[in-house]
């Protein structure tokens, strides 16, 4: 016999009902979340779908005017993701297109280049050097937690790149958008970016922001 | 005038001497590590390149048997990623492949389906229930940390899949390597395992271990 | 006088009413749990008995196949461990008991010996290489967080040991359960184990899994 | 024109109903709580009062026998710094005023002299070894996790010092209140502490002790 | 046949050189440290004896006024815990023995006790509450993380317990030892604690303090 | 008598040549660092002087044009920080002084005015909304992980503000210099920021930038 023993099933006295905390914590995004991340849906009611996402399979429509997109896989689209310590997203550059300066508050990315080519760069905060490298299909990047950094779409075809996050809310804050599709008054946003009013007004128009 | 202002460009006295532990910490393998990862490589000395790695770009050579081949980008082999909690692996699967069940001791997993049509799954320790599912080109799964999972080509070409860790060492324990790849004496591995002793000895011979 | 000064009561103006982020949060398995576990019982409801566990006083019933037996005292058994980052387990081994290969898939273990002799011994990611050694009473060894291990009562009398883990919530995935006692199709197994089909229904039927 | 392009608004799919674990988490303390802090009070109800706090611009009544008060901003009373890692308190001395021995659980420390002179001190673990300096304003000194330590105003007018935990529920246990200001039956902290019974019960009196 | 499939031996290029950072640490003290522990052991020196620990199999001399006596397997003792986040010790307590109050500055305890009647109990920093309890054999209790505890023997035999910690290096202050073992002078002593300079040199002079 | 025992000294046996990773690990900036941060100075060389730092003391001078600077007590600076989890640095605008738009990569921050007025804000990553607030003497503001945030005197006298990290190392990424001051090509600045090149060539100039 190649099983030498007739096990009694229930080996261990965890119950299934309080599984949640063991294995998993697919997030319930109806109930009160915490700073670890959503509440966890009842275990009874999880299903190989929590763990599944088809959102990156096809990209968003694309913005014109940065012929790119981000769509992203954080926890609130994919709350499988939830407590894991991970993310993803997908980018599209279509030729000429670019992901604009932009940091991610809470995590350090990885880039696969899945199609096209494309040159992306960080900025260090120690002495404002720069790292930034053309990336060939199958090439992978390292961008390390909160710097500054943009990628661009510098081959003869669409891109397409998948990214990867240390944190499954890892945030996305575009330089451009922070500062000017906000409603913090010219006087202040010039005070503490040394652009002229004019241009900042100029800026907040195309962007939205106000004051 | 667009900036106002003449910054002397010394602004802050934070020296790029001791930026090491600022911002990024590329391995140095050379040196003894530590529990938290490599020592870090002198920020002087490091360049683009380090950021960057070409090793996923091709795959190794399939195994024969298995029809697949992991192809891993940890910090052993690209040491920019080093303290930064996150590394990738490329997955190539032939028609027929698999990636026998495993575990990474150390990290959640997502997966992401380049190419093909894989069916992906793992088993959660409460109750031995399986999540899994058929994953076409463009869909994620999530693998939470630590349990057993799978994955197989089901489709009717070779698939690509990229994978990401929560950790920059995520480890990697295959199941039928871990019980027969080894020098555990057959008796131990049958005790353990409640396979017989005749089919465990044919196992290691099959997959190199010994006693 | 001995003591020199007449105190004001409340020195310091932190309400016990808000206390329990402070120094404890015994679970409170009524509410919604979260990634980093159950939501706090109020403290004003919390009693000594919630840091007090006598649960491993007394083995439960050995499974008669493996001769032994695992009582867990995780934070779903003892909620007093809730968010402390530690638990315990007893293991109790009756002569020739077995505690089959697992893994603890969030949490590294220290095992005590109280009584008997234990062999026990873990197998390591990188190379397969498994470290082990025969116990004797009062001796510790410690596993390494994920990776698969196993305990053998090596000795003439029955044995008893403690164990302790780096987590409230280690989890507990036994291979023979996750691979056997479940309802992956059986070919499923087979293409991730490599074992044949008929000794994987043959276990199936034994330990409870379908398909 | 020096904004090259007109962006559409919303180039990112985050709904903002679903950025309270994007970006902060200010505590909601009517909630449940867990292990990781408050739950998180809804975004759309969070203004930027809630990142401010005036409770330290004016110190509490100092207690007359230590002639020195402590008045917290921690997550309970500043619940902006839920989840951040961070909080702060102020420390008020009149001359010869004294901040008795204490530890703070769960955070290390860092002091900083707004005004006036502090002799501050921590003591190790290992070898009971005493670090400790008469600080003039401006200095700052850290007190590691967990360690006994105090300040004493050694000057000749009032100190005002801002102190500063690597948690935003660091905990507060000063030495006296905790041996004598509780419960505790008068054998068992004589028992524990090596003092005489007579004297114990002499400072249960004077601190609200009882048995 | 059983196994379907011939392995070749190397799947993954893992090389075992490089295996420390994967699944262990084991300290090496003649290395420097660093804040998360020691350096690692070269892989290649590491055998099944380092993690294995026969220090708490037989208890150190009991200290003869407390009766009692504390035998660490901390990450010193123990390098094979290195990095791991768990620790053990032994607590022997003869009839009478005491562990006087004390904290461990970064970690929470585990006791199991092995044999005998143990009283503990702890002391919230919030509201100075105790919590205690008496305890036989098989209980177990928990100690959140830095907050002062004790352990008394309430039997009638001599008591055993195996404490377990949160981190591989609790580190432990008694407080009696804290206050009056060091050379802080007794004017600050008697500052910060409110006890009297005469009994406070007293106590210095017993227990090796000077100044 | 007072104290009941005659304790022998060595109660525990803990030596202090292995003290390091228990309670602090003072910097070592001579030795290679780690993603932890530096190795650790020997414990017998660590002295009082290594946990005090005066250089906040006095202010650095000023900047002219921001009329403004930052003083550093970060790990370098202050490597009795290190390992710890806070940092602290001193604020100095004077009437009209600004600290321009920045980021601190890898940590929260709580600001404390010591004197005078100062208009502070951030910018979510979500949603673009601003929260900023004018802070008098003695008020506290927070600023989330990761997040632009900016400090403005807004006063009519000189301002001072005291500001603490969630981390020893936080970082510091000073928007206009990590755009301008670099050597990153004028076309990928203005790819990725939109603003024109005759500007971007001009800021370069101002603050040192090239190509």
């Amino acid at each position: 016999m190649y099983f030498q023993a007739l096990f009694i099933f229930s080996l261990l006295i965890i119950s299934s009902s309080q599984a949640a905390v063991l294995d998993f914590c697919v997030g319930d995004l109806s109930l009160p979340d915490g700073p670890g991340g959503y509440a966890c849906k009842k275990p009874s009611k999880v299903t190989s779908d929590d763990f599944v996402f088809s959102g990156l399979a096809t990209p968003v429509k694309l913005i014109p005017l940065i012929k790119a997109a981000v769509t992203p896989a954080f926890a609130p689209q994919f709350p499988g993701l939830n407590g894991l310590g991970i993310s993803m997203a997908r980018l599209d550059l279509a030729i000429g297109g670019v992901i604009p300066m932009h940091t991610h508050p809470g995590a350090s990315e990885v880039l696969y280049v899945v199609q096209g080519e494309i040159c992306a760069g960080f900025i260090s905060s120690s002495d404002n050097k720069v790292f930034f490298k053309t990336l060939k299909q199958g090439d992978i990047m390292v961008f390390p937690q909160g710097l500054l950094h943009f990628q661009i779409n510098s081959g003869k075809t669409s891109a397409l790149a998948i990214v990867s996050f240390s944190s499954p809310t890892p945030g996305l804050q575009i330089t451009d958008f922070a500062l000017f599709a906000n409603d913090l008054p010219t006087e202040l946003v010039a005070a503490t970016t040394f652009l002229d009013a004019a241009l900042i007004k100029k800026l907040k128009g195309v962007l939205g922001g106000t004051n």
